[in-house]
Protein backbone atom coordinates (compact mmCIF):
# COMPACT_ATOMS: atom_id res chain seq x y z
CA UNK A 1 0.00 0.00 0.00
CA UNK A 2 3.08 2.11 -0.12
CA UNK A 3 4.39 3.06 -3.78
CA UNK A 4 8.41 2.46 -4.77
CA UNK A 5 8.74 6.05 -4.31
CA UNK A 6 7.47 6.32 -0.39
CA UNK A 7 9.47 3.68 0.21
CA UNK A 8 12.84 4.78 -1.24
CA UNK A 9 12.36 7.84 0.57
CA UNK A 10 11.49 6.35 3.87
CA UNK A 11 14.47 3.99 3.62
CA UNK A 12 16.86 6.46 2.69
CA UNK A 13 16.18 8.84 5.26
CA UNK A 14 15.68 5.97 7.88
CA UNK A 15 18.74 3.91 6.84
CA UNK A 16 21.20 6.41 4.96
CA UNK A 17 23.77 3.86 4.91
CA UNK A 18 21.91 1.41 3.91
CA UNK A 19 22.45 1.55 -0.81
CA UNK A 20 19.83 -0.28 -2.64
CA UNK A 21 17.59 0.66 -5.42
CA UNK A 22 14.29 -0.57 -5.43
CA UNK A 23 12.72 -2.16 -8.52
CA UNK A 24 9.83 -3.42 -8.28
CA UNK A 25 6.93 -3.18 -5.30
CA UNK A 26 4.20 -4.48 -5.57
CA UNK A 27 1.59 -6.15 -2.81
CA UNK A 28 3.22 -9.50 -1.72
CA UNK A 29 6.31 -8.70 -3.77
CA UNK A 30 9.39 -6.46 -3.86
CA UNK A 31 12.81 -6.91 -5.85
CA UNK A 32 15.65 -4.85 -5.09
CA UNK A 33 19.15 -4.48 -6.48
CA UNK A 34 22.51 -3.64 -4.89
CA UNK A 35 25.77 -2.66 -6.44
CA UNK A 36 28.71 -4.85 -4.72
CA UNK A 37 31.04 -2.62 -3.22
CA UNK A 38 34.70 -3.18 -2.23
CA UNK A 39 33.52 -3.73 1.62
CA UNK A 40 31.35 -6.97 0.12
CA UNK A 41 34.08 -8.78 -1.37
CA UNK A 42 35.47 -11.46 0.40
CA UNK A 43 38.74 -13.26 -0.76
CA UNK A 44 38.77 -15.67 -4.07
CA UNK A 45 36.46 -12.85 -5.99
CA UNK A 46 33.21 -13.08 -4.10
CA UNK A 47 30.65 -11.51 -2.36
CA UNK A 48 30.02 -11.65 1.58
CA UNK A 49 27.37 -13.88 3.09
CA UNK A 50 26.20 -11.28 5.27
CA UNK A 51 25.96 -9.10 2.43
CA UNK A 52 23.55 -11.52 1.09
CA UNK A 53 21.91 -11.23 4.49
CA UNK A 54 21.41 -7.96 4.41
CA UNK A 55 20.11 -7.25 1.33
CA UNK A 56 17.33 -10.30 1.54
CA UNK A 57 16.60 -8.86 4.68
CA UNK A 58 16.09 -5.55 3.22
CA UNK A 59 13.95 -7.20 0.33
CA UNK A 60 11.39 -8.61 3.03
CA UNK A 61 10.93 -5.03 4.96
CA UNK A 62 10.60 -3.33 1.62
CA UNK A 63 7.47 -5.49 0.78
CA UNK A 64 5.96 -5.63 3.75
CA UNK A 65 5.89 -1.75 3.41
CA UNK A 66 4.59 -2.28 0.04
CA UNK A 67 1.89 -4.78 0.96
CA UNK A 68 0.48 -3.34 4.28
CA UNK A 69 2.07 0.41 4.47
CA UNK A 70 5.32 1.54 6.04
CA UNK A 71 5.80 -0.54 9.03
CA UNK A 72 9.30 1.07 10.50
CA UNK A 73 9.01 -0.74 13.85
CA UNK A 74 8.73 -4.22 11.46
CA UNK A 75 11.32 -6.29 12.82
CA UNK A 76 13.32 -9.55 11.89
CA UNK A 77 12.66 -12.29 13.83
CA UNK A 78 13.85 -15.72 12.14
CA UNK A 79 15.67 -16.02 9.11
CA UNK A 80 17.26 -18.82 7.60
CA UNK A 81 19.59 -18.74 4.62
CA UNK A 82 20.73 -21.37 2.07
CA UNK A 83 24.34 -20.42 0.10
CA UNK A 84 23.94 -22.26 -2.99
CA UNK A 85 26.48 -20.81 -5.35
CA UNK A 86 29.40 -18.69 -5.72
CA UNK A 87 28.32 -14.60 -6.32
CA UNK A 88 30.41 -13.03 -8.94
CA UNK A 89 32.35 -9.67 -7.13
CA UNK A 90 31.70 -7.57 -10.30
CA UNK A 91 27.43 -7.73 -10.89
CA UNK A 92 25.13 -6.37 -8.82
CA UNK A 93 22.92 -8.70 -6.35
CA UNK A 94 19.51 -9.19 -7.25
CA UNK A 95 16.91 -9.74 -4.20
CA UNK A 96 13.06 -11.34 -5.49
CA UNK A 97 10.91 -11.43 -2.81
CA UNK A 98 7.42 -12.99 -2.44
CA UNK A 99 6.22 -13.11 0.78
CA UNK A 100 4.15 -16.14 1.41
CA UNK A 101 1.93 -15.16 4.43
CA UNK A 102 0.99 -11.88 6.21
CA UNK A 103 -0.57 -12.59 9.02
CA UNK A 104 -1.89 -10.31 11.91
CA UNK A 105 1.79 -10.03 13.94
CA UNK A 106 3.93 -12.62 11.71
CA UNK A 107 5.02 -11.88 8.29
CA UNK A 108 7.06 -14.68 6.09
CA UNK A 109 8.38 -14.58 2.82
CA UNK A 110 11.50 -15.69 0.79
CA UNK A 111 14.16 -14.08 -1.09
CA UNK A 112 15.65 -15.68 -4.21
CA UNK A 113 19.44 -13.85 -4.59
CA UNK A 114 21.01 -13.54 -8.14
CA UNK A 115 23.98 -12.27 -9.36
CA UNK A 116 22.08 -9.60 -11.80
CA UNK A 117 21.87 -11.74 -15.31
CA UNK A 118 22.12 -15.09 -14.11
CA UNK A 119 19.58 -17.55 -13.90
CA UNK A 120 20.61 -19.76 -10.59
CA UNK A 121 20.05 -18.14 -7.62
CA UNK A 122 23.43 -17.54 -5.77
CA UNK A 123 21.47 -17.88 -2.34
CA UNK A 124 17.38 -18.48 -0.88
CA UNK A 125 16.35 -16.68 1.81
CA UNK A 126 12.89 -17.91 4.36
CA UNK A 127 12.04 -14.56 7.19
CA UNK A 128 10.05 -14.21 9.25
CA UNK A 129 9.34 -10.26 10.55
CA UNK A 130 7.00 -9.51 13.71
CA UNK A 131 4.91 -6.96 13.09
CA UNK A 132 4.39 -4.05 16.15
CA UNK A 133 1.42 -4.64 18.12
CA UNK A 134 -0.47 -1.46 17.50
CA UNK A 135 -0.61 -2.59 14.27
CA UNK A 136 -2.42 -5.66 14.90
CA UNK A 137 -5.21 -3.22 17.20
CA UNK A 138 -5.46 -0.92 14.04
CA UNK A 139 -6.61 -4.18 12.10
CA UNK A 140 -9.01 -5.00 14.76
CA UNK A 141 -10.58 -1.54 15.10
CA UNK A 142 -10.63 -1.64 11.00
CA UNK B 1 16.86 -39.75 -14.33
CA UNK B 2 14.19 -41.93 -12.73
CA UNK B 3 10.47 -42.14 -14.36
CA UNK B 4 7.90 -41.45 -11.76
CA UNK B 5 6.88 -45.37 -12.02
CA UNK B 6 10.35 -46.29 -11.54
CA UNK B 7 9.88 -44.11 -7.72
CA UNK B 8 7.26 -45.48 -6.75
CA UNK B 9 7.96 -48.70 -6.81
CA UNK B 10 11.07 -48.38 -5.07
CA UNK B 11 9.33 -46.12 -2.56
CA UNK B 12 6.69 -48.93 -2.14
CA UNK B 13 9.70 -51.17 -1.07
CA UNK B 14 11.82 -49.23 0.67
CA UNK B 15 8.45 -47.28 2.63
CA UNK B 16 6.04 -49.56 2.90
CA UNK B 17 4.32 -47.28 5.69
CA UNK B 18 4.83 -44.46 3.62
CA UNK B 19 1.65 -43.68 1.74
CA UNK B 20 1.68 -41.22 -0.76
CA UNK B 21 0.96 -40.72 -4.38
CA UNK B 22 3.49 -39.24 -6.93
CA UNK B 23 1.42 -36.83 -9.35
CA UNK B 24 4.60 -35.24 -11.69
CA UNK B 25 8.44 -36.26 -10.82
CA UNK B 26 10.40 -33.95 -13.31
CA UNK B 27 14.13 -32.92 -13.49
CA UNK B 28 14.74 -30.33 -10.46
CA UNK B 29 11.13 -31.15 -9.36
CA UNK B 30 8.03 -33.26 -7.78
CA UNK B 31 4.34 -32.82 -6.80
CA UNK B 32 3.34 -35.48 -4.35
CA UNK B 33 0.27 -36.04 -2.89
CA UNK B 34 -1.03 -37.65 0.58
CA UNK B 35 -4.27 -38.58 2.20
CA UNK B 36 -5.14 -37.35 5.84
CA UNK B 37 -5.36 -40.46 8.31
CA UNK B 38 -6.97 -39.95 11.23
CA UNK B 39 -3.42 -40.43 12.69
CA UNK B 40 -2.68 -36.90 11.02
CA UNK B 41 -5.28 -35.31 12.52
CA UNK B 42 -4.81 -32.88 15.41
CA UNK B 43 -7.60 -31.61 17.99
CA UNK B 44 -9.61 -28.97 16.19
CA UNK B 45 -9.80 -30.40 12.99
CA UNK B 46 -6.51 -29.60 11.76
CA UNK B 47 -3.25 -31.61 10.57
CA UNK B 48 -0.08 -32.03 12.61
CA UNK B 49 2.72 -30.62 12.24
CA UNK B 50 4.86 -33.34 11.65
CA UNK B 51 2.76 -34.97 8.88
CA UNK B 52 3.64 -31.82 6.85
CA UNK B 53 7.33 -31.92 7.39
CA UNK B 54 7.27 -36.12 6.83
CA UNK B 55 5.50 -35.36 3.46
CA UNK B 56 7.82 -31.87 2.59
CA UNK B 57 10.96 -34.41 3.21
CA UNK B 58 9.59 -37.23 1.15
CA UNK B 59 8.98 -34.99 -1.51
CA UNK B 60 12.82 -33.93 -1.55
CA UNK B 61 13.49 -37.15 -1.68
CA UNK B 62 11.41 -37.82 -5.00
CA UNK B 63 12.34 -34.66 -6.71
CA UNK B 64 16.41 -36.09 -5.79
CA UNK B 65 15.49 -39.66 -7.13
CA UNK B 66 13.79 -37.90 -10.51
CA UNK B 67 17.16 -35.81 -11.12
CA UNK B 68 19.88 -37.39 -10.32
CA UNK B 69 18.59 -41.43 -10.56
CA UNK B 70 17.36 -43.81 -7.40
CA UNK B 71 19.49 -42.56 -4.68
CA UNK B 72 18.92 -44.86 -1.15
CA UNK B 73 21.44 -43.29 0.66
CA UNK B 74 21.03 -39.26 0.27
CA UNK B 75 20.22 -38.25 3.96
CA UNK B 76 18.34 -35.19 4.96
CA UNK B 77 21.08 -32.69 6.92
CA UNK B 78 18.18 -29.65 7.69
CA UNK B 79 14.97 -28.81 7.59
CA UNK B 80 13.32 -25.77 8.44
CA UNK B 81 9.22 -25.56 8.36
CA UNK B 82 6.96 -22.05 8.61
CA UNK B 83 3.82 -23.13 9.35
CA UNK B 84 1.74 -20.37 7.91
CA UNK B 85 -1.97 -21.44 7.59
CA UNK B 86 -4.30 -24.24 9.03
CA UNK B 87 -4.64 -26.88 6.66
CA UNK B 88 -8.07 -28.47 6.56
CA UNK B 89 -8.58 -32.02 7.90
CA UNK B 90 -10.53 -33.38 4.83
CA UNK B 91 -8.58 -32.50 2.73
CA UNK B 92 -5.26 -34.39 0.49
CA UNK B 93 -1.85 -32.36 1.09
CA UNK B 94 -0.12 -31.81 -1.67
CA UNK B 95 3.39 -30.93 -1.79
CA UNK B 96 5.20 -29.30 -4.50
CA UNK B 97 8.91 -29.30 -4.59
CA UNK B 98 11.75 -27.56 -6.56
CA UNK B 99 15.43 -28.05 -6.26
CA UNK B 100 17.56 -24.90 -5.78
CA UNK B 101 20.67 -26.39 -6.14
CA UNK B 102 21.81 -29.90 -7.49
CA UNK B 103 26.26 -29.98 -5.93
CA UNK B 104 27.98 -32.58 -5.88
CA UNK B 105 27.97 -33.65 -2.14
CA UNK B 106 24.59 -31.62 -1.25
CA UNK B 107 21.00 -30.79 -2.70
CA UNK B 108 18.63 -27.92 -1.77
CA UNK B 109 15.33 -27.90 -2.33
CA UNK B 110 12.12 -26.00 -1.28
CA UNK B 111 8.72 -27.35 -0.94
CA UNK B 112 5.58 -25.88 -0.70
CA UNK B 113 2.54 -27.74 1.15
CA UNK B 114 -1.36 -26.84 -0.11
CA UNK B 115 -4.70 -28.42 1.32
CA UNK B 116 -5.65 -29.72 -2.33
CA UNK B 117 -7.74 -26.84 -4.26
CA UNK B 118 -6.54 -24.11 -2.25
CA UNK B 119 -4.24 -21.11 -3.30
CA UNK B 120 -2.52 -20.43 -0.33
CA UNK B 121 0.21 -22.83 1.28
CA UNK B 122 -0.67 -24.20 4.58
CA UNK B 123 3.37 -24.85 5.25
CA UNK B 124 7.11 -23.96 3.35
CA UNK B 125 10.33 -26.00 4.14
CA UNK B 126 13.46 -25.80 2.83
CA UNK B 127 15.81 -28.70 3.06
CA UNK B 128 18.92 -29.56 2.49
CA UNK B 129 20.29 -33.74 1.68
CA UNK B 130 23.75 -34.96 1.46
CA UNK B 131 24.65 -37.23 -1.04
CA UNK B 132 26.33 -40.66 -0.34
CA UNK B 133 30.28 -39.83 -1.25
CA UNK B 134 29.83 -43.10 -3.42
CA UNK B 135 27.50 -40.83 -5.57
CA UNK B 136 30.34 -37.86 -6.12
CA UNK B 137 33.36 -40.92 -7.06
CA UNK B 138 30.35 -42.10 -10.09
CA UNK B 139 29.96 -38.75 -11.17
CA UNK B 140 33.36 -37.88 -11.00
CA UNK B 141 34.24 -40.71 -13.27
CA UNK B 142 31.57 -39.48 -15.37
CA UNK C 1 4.12 -23.06 36.16
CA UNK C 2 2.07 -26.58 35.14
CA UNK C 3 3.52 -29.31 37.22
CA UNK C 4 5.49 -32.49 35.03
CA UNK C 5 1.71 -34.65 36.36
CA UNK C 6 -0.33 -31.44 35.16
CA UNK C 7 1.23 -31.82 31.83
CA UNK C 8 1.21 -35.53 31.70
CA UNK C 9 -2.22 -35.84 32.33
CA UNK C 10 -3.38 -32.66 29.93
CA UNK C 11 -1.13 -34.49 26.86
CA UNK C 12 -2.72 -37.89 27.48
CA UNK C 13 -6.12 -36.20 27.31
CA UNK C 14 -5.73 -34.00 24.13
CA UNK C 15 -2.98 -36.34 21.92
CA UNK C 16 -3.43 -40.08 23.43
CA UNK C 17 -1.88 -41.31 20.32
CA UNK C 18 1.29 -38.95 20.89
CA UNK C 19 3.31 -41.62 23.22
CA UNK C 20 6.07 -40.12 25.15
CA UNK C 21 7.30 -39.67 28.89
CA UNK C 22 7.99 -36.36 30.47
CA UNK C 23 11.29 -36.78 32.57
CA UNK C 24 11.56 -33.09 33.78
CA UNK C 25 9.68 -30.39 33.20
CA UNK C 26 11.07 -26.76 34.91
CA UNK C 27 11.05 -23.03 34.29
CA UNK C 28 12.25 -22.87 30.75
CA UNK C 29 13.27 -26.49 30.25
CA UNK C 30 12.27 -29.89 29.78
CA UNK C 31 13.46 -33.20 28.89
CA UNK C 32 11.01 -35.85 27.37
CA UNK C 33 11.59 -39.79 26.40
CA UNK C 34 9.90 -41.67 24.20
CA UNK C 35 10.30 -45.42 23.06
CA UNK C 36 10.81 -45.96 19.54
CA UNK C 37 8.22 -48.52 17.90
CA UNK C 38 8.25 -50.42 14.31
CA UNK C 39 6.78 -47.27 12.88
CA UNK C 40 9.50 -44.97 13.59
CA UNK C 41 12.21 -47.25 12.32
CA UNK C 42 13.66 -46.46 8.74
CA UNK C 43 15.72 -49.31 6.53
CA UNK C 44 19.14 -49.69 7.43
CA UNK C 45 17.96 -49.78 11.44
CA UNK C 46 18.02 -46.15 12.14
CA UNK C 47 15.31 -44.15 13.08
CA UNK C 48 13.42 -41.71 10.72
CA UNK C 49 13.54 -37.61 10.69
CA UNK C 50 9.80 -37.32 11.37
CA UNK C 51 10.16 -39.21 14.57
CA UNK C 52 12.85 -36.84 15.42
CA UNK C 53 10.90 -33.95 14.21
CA UNK C 54 7.49 -34.99 16.43
CA UNK C 55 9.38 -35.72 19.63
CA UNK C 56 11.19 -32.15 19.66
CA UNK C 57 8.13 -30.23 18.63
CA UNK C 58 6.58 -31.89 21.72
CA UNK C 59 9.52 -31.20 24.12
CA UNK C 60 9.25 -27.20 23.21
CA UNK C 61 5.11 -27.50 23.95
CA UNK C 62 6.13 -29.29 27.23
CA UNK C 63 8.37 -26.71 28.18
CA UNK C 64 5.97 -23.78 27.39
CA UNK C 65 3.26 -25.44 29.79
CA UNK C 66 5.93 -25.62 32.32
CA UNK C 67 6.92 -22.11 32.06
CA UNK C 68 3.77 -19.93 31.10
CA UNK C 69 0.99 -22.93 32.35
CA UNK C 70 -0.74 -25.03 29.90
CA UNK C 71 -1.90 -23.40 27.04
CA UNK C 72 -3.20 -25.66 24.08
CA UNK C 73 -3.09 -22.91 21.45
CA UNK C 74 0.04 -22.44 20.82
CA UNK C 75 1.21 -23.68 18.20
CA UNK C 76 4.61 -24.15 15.72
CA UNK C 77 5.42 -21.52 13.91
CA UNK C 78 8.77 -22.55 12.69
CA UNK C 79 10.88 -25.32 13.46
CA UNK C 80 14.66 -25.56 11.90
CA UNK C 81 16.21 -29.34 12.29
CA UNK C 82 19.74 -30.17 11.69
CA UNK C 83 20.08 -33.79 11.34
CA UNK C 84 23.81 -35.09 13.10
CA UNK C 85 23.72 -38.81 13.52
CA UNK C 86 22.18 -41.81 12.96
CA UNK C 87 20.23 -42.88 15.86
CA UNK C 88 20.02 -46.56 17.33
CA UNK C 89 16.58 -47.83 16.35
CA UNK C 90 16.99 -50.20 19.35
CA UNK C 91 17.23 -47.45 21.98
CA UNK C 92 14.74 -44.78 23.50
CA UNK C 93 15.13 -41.23 22.16
CA UNK C 94 15.72 -38.29 24.46
CA UNK C 95 14.75 -34.52 23.96
CA UNK C 96 16.59 -31.71 26.03
CA UNK C 97 14.44 -28.73 25.58
CA UNK C 98 15.80 -25.15 26.71
CA UNK C 99 13.22 -21.97 26.48
CA UNK C 100 16.12 -19.36 24.84
CA UNK C 101 13.00 -16.67 24.70
CA UNK C 102 9.26 -16.28 26.33
CA UNK C 103 7.94 -13.16 24.87
CA UNK C 104 4.43 -11.57 24.71
CA UNK C 105 3.49 -13.73 21.36
CA UNK C 106 6.57 -15.68 20.61
CA UNK C 107 8.96 -18.33 22.60
CA UNK C 108 12.08 -19.44 20.80
CA UNK C 109 13.59 -22.88 22.37
CA UNK C 110 16.36 -24.71 21.46
CA UNK C 111 16.14 -29.45 21.70
CA UNK C 112 19.28 -31.31 21.53
CA UNK C 113 17.92 -35.18 21.02
CA UNK C 114 19.64 -37.92 21.86
CA UNK C 115 19.68 -41.84 21.46
CA UNK C 116 19.31 -42.47 24.96
CA UNK C 117 23.19 -43.25 27.22
CA UNK C 118 25.02 -41.30 24.28
CA UNK C 119 26.81 -38.17 24.70
CA UNK C 120 26.39 -37.12 21.18
CA UNK C 121 23.28 -35.54 19.94
CA UNK C 122 21.78 -37.09 17.03
CA UNK C 123 19.66 -34.40 16.17
CA UNK C 124 19.81 -30.04 16.83
CA UNK C 125 16.03 -28.32 16.61
CA UNK C 126 15.34 -24.67 17.56
CA UNK C 127 11.99 -24.04 17.53
CA UNK C 128 9.50 -21.27 17.37
CA UNK C 129 5.65 -21.02 18.99
CA UNK C 130 3.10 -18.22 18.53
CA UNK C 131 1.15 -18.47 21.80
CA UNK C 132 -2.52 -17.28 20.88
CA UNK C 133 -3.58 -13.22 21.43
CA UNK C 134 -5.92 -14.29 24.67
CA UNK C 135 -2.65 -14.85 26.91
CA UNK C 136 -1.23 -11.53 25.88
CA UNK C 137 -4.44 -9.71 26.87
CA UNK C 138 -4.35 -11.97 30.45
CA UNK C 139 -0.70 -10.86 30.74
CA UNK C 140 -1.21 -7.37 30.24
CA UNK C 141 -4.05 -7.57 32.72
CA UNK C 142 -1.92 -8.81 35.11
CA UNK D 1 44.18 -27.72 16.70
CA UNK D 2 45.38 -24.38 15.66
CA UNK D 3 46.32 -22.03 18.73
CA UNK D 4 44.06 -18.40 18.62
CA UNK D 5 47.17 -16.91 18.32
CA UNK D 6 47.24 -18.53 14.51
CA UNK D 7 43.92 -17.91 14.20
CA UNK D 8 43.98 -14.56 14.73
CA UNK D 9 47.23 -13.80 12.48
CA UNK D 10 45.41 -16.19 9.77
CA UNK D 11 42.08 -13.93 10.07
CA UNK D 12 43.62 -10.50 10.15
CA UNK D 13 45.64 -11.39 7.00
CA UNK D 14 42.81 -12.92 5.03
CA UNK D 15 40.09 -10.65 7.05
CA UNK D 16 41.92 -6.89 7.31
CA UNK D 17 38.53 -5.45 7.50
CA UNK D 18 36.70 -7.86 9.95
CA UNK D 19 37.21 -6.73 13.20
CA UNK D 20 37.32 -8.43 16.41
CA UNK D 21 38.93 -10.39 19.21
CA UNK D 22 39.09 -13.95 19.82
CA UNK D 23 38.25 -14.57 23.55
CA UNK D 24 39.06 -17.93 23.84
CA UNK D 25 39.29 -20.97 21.04
CA UNK D 26 38.95 -24.54 21.96
CA UNK D 27 38.25 -27.47 20.59
CA UNK D 28 34.86 -27.41 19.29
CA UNK D 29 34.26 -24.12 20.87
CA UNK D 30 35.53 -20.64 20.45
CA UNK D 31 34.22 -17.54 22.17
CA UNK D 32 34.46 -13.97 20.17
CA UNK D 33 33.97 -10.32 20.61
CA UNK D 34 33.77 -7.40 18.78
CA UNK D 35 32.97 -3.27 19.30
CA UNK D 36 30.06 -1.96 17.80
CA UNK D 37 30.29 0.92 15.56
CA UNK D 38 28.69 3.75 13.85
CA UNK D 39 27.79 1.01 10.69
CA UNK D 40 26.32 -1.17 12.85
CA UNK D 41 23.40 0.93 15.09
CA UNK D 42 19.94 1.20 13.52
CA UNK D 43 18.06 3.48 14.33
CA UNK D 44 16.08 2.88 17.94
CA UNK D 45 19.94 2.78 19.42
CA UNK D 46 19.89 -1.26 18.64
CA UNK D 47 22.60 -2.99 16.51
CA UNK D 48 21.70 -4.39 13.39
CA UNK D 49 20.92 -7.90 11.89
CA UNK D 50 23.35 -8.66 9.91
CA UNK D 51 26.16 -7.29 12.45
CA UNK D 52 24.46 -10.34 14.35
CA UNK D 53 25.23 -12.63 11.79
CA UNK D 54 27.91 -11.51 10.62
CA UNK D 55 29.51 -12.19 14.28
CA UNK D 56 28.25 -15.58 14.89
CA UNK D 57 29.35 -16.61 10.94
CA UNK D 58 33.20 -15.59 12.24
CA UNK D 59 32.53 -17.70 15.01
CA UNK D 60 31.48 -20.47 13.77
CA UNK D 61 34.98 -20.03 11.28
CA UNK D 62 37.31 -19.39 14.23
CA UNK D 63 35.94 -22.67 16.34
CA UNK D 64 36.53 -24.87 12.73
CA UNK D 65 39.76 -23.15 12.70
CA UNK D 66 40.57 -23.90 16.41
CA UNK D 67 38.78 -27.56 15.97
CA UNK D 68 40.17 -28.98 12.50
CA UNK D 69 43.21 -26.24 11.93
CA UNK D 70 43.27 -23.34 9.59
CA UNK D 71 40.72 -24.30 7.24
CA UNK D 72 40.38 -20.95 4.48
CA UNK D 73 38.10 -22.81 2.10
CA UNK D 74 35.25 -23.67 4.67
CA UNK D 75 32.33 -22.32 3.30
CA UNK D 76 29.24 -21.56 4.84
CA UNK D 77 26.16 -23.42 3.44
CA UNK D 78 22.97 -23.09 5.92
CA UNK D 79 22.79 -20.29 8.54
CA UNK D 80 19.40 -19.81 10.69
CA UNK D 81 19.12 -16.62 12.88
CA UNK D 82 16.36 -16.18 15.93
CA UNK D 83 16.34 -12.88 16.74
CA UNK D 84 15.48 -12.27 20.50
CA UNK D 85 15.89 -9.30 22.19
CA UNK D 86 17.09 -5.72 21.22
CA UNK D 87 21.07 -5.51 21.92
CA UNK D 88 22.22 -2.15 23.23
CA UNK D 89 24.11 0.03 20.99
CA UNK D 90 26.73 0.63 23.64
CA UNK D 91 28.14 -2.95 24.59
CA UNK D 92 30.37 -5.05 22.99
CA UNK D 93 28.57 -8.07 21.48
CA UNK D 94 30.15 -11.54 22.24
CA UNK D 95 29.37 -15.01 20.46
CA UNK D 96 29.81 -17.93 22.20
CA UNK D 97 30.09 -21.03 19.25
CA UNK D 98 30.21 -24.51 20.24
CA UNK D 99 30.06 -27.22 17.63
CA UNK D 100 27.70 -29.58 17.39
CA UNK D 101 28.81 -32.34 14.76
CA UNK D 102 32.29 -32.13 13.39
CA UNK D 103 31.81 -34.54 10.05
CA UNK D 104 33.81 -35.24 6.85
CA UNK D 105 32.68 -32.64 4.86
CA UNK D 106 29.85 -30.98 7.50
CA UNK D 107 30.34 -29.13 10.19
CA UNK D 108 27.26 -27.87 12.35
CA UNK D 109 27.70 -25.58 15.55
CA UNK D 110 25.33 -23.43 17.40
CA UNK D 111 26.39 -19.75 18.62
CA UNK D 112 24.44 -17.76 21.16
CA UNK D 113 25.00 -14.22 21.13
CA UNK D 114 25.32 -11.12 24.08
CA UNK D 115 25.27 -7.91 24.69
CA UNK D 116 28.35 -8.10 26.50
CA UNK D 117 28.13 -8.28 30.64
CA UNK D 118 23.60 -9.60 29.96
CA UNK D 119 22.88 -12.63 31.08
CA UNK D 120 20.13 -13.24 28.31
CA UNK D 121 21.23 -13.98 24.48
CA UNK D 122 20.27 -11.26 22.17
CA UNK D 123 20.48 -13.83 18.76
CA UNK D 124 20.78 -17.62 18.87
CA UNK D 125 22.56 -19.09 15.41
CA UNK D 126 22.73 -22.65 14.06
CA UNK D 127 25.03 -22.62 11.15
CA UNK D 128 26.51 -25.46 8.76
CA UNK D 129 29.97 -25.42 7.46
CA UNK D 130 30.78 -27.17 4.02
CA UNK D 131 34.36 -28.64 4.33
CA UNK D 132 36.48 -28.42 1.08
CA UNK D 133 36.73 -31.58 -0.57
CA UNK D 134 40.95 -31.92 -0.04
CA UNK D 135 40.30 -32.21 3.67
CA UNK D 136 38.38 -35.50 3.48
CA UNK D 137 41.08 -36.61 1.29
CA UNK D 138 43.73 -35.71 3.60
CA UNK D 139 41.36 -37.32 6.19
CA UNK D 140 40.90 -40.33 4.66
CA UNK D 141 44.83 -41.05 4.52
CA UNK D 142 45.53 -40.19 8.30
Amino acid sequence: MATKEDIAKFMAAAFPRNQFTIVDAQNKAATIRRRVTEDDIRPGGTVSGPTLMALADTALYVAIHSTIGITPHAVTSNLNINFLRRPSADKDIVAVCRLLKVGRSLVVGEVSLYSEGTDDPVAHVVGTYALPPSRSEQAQNT
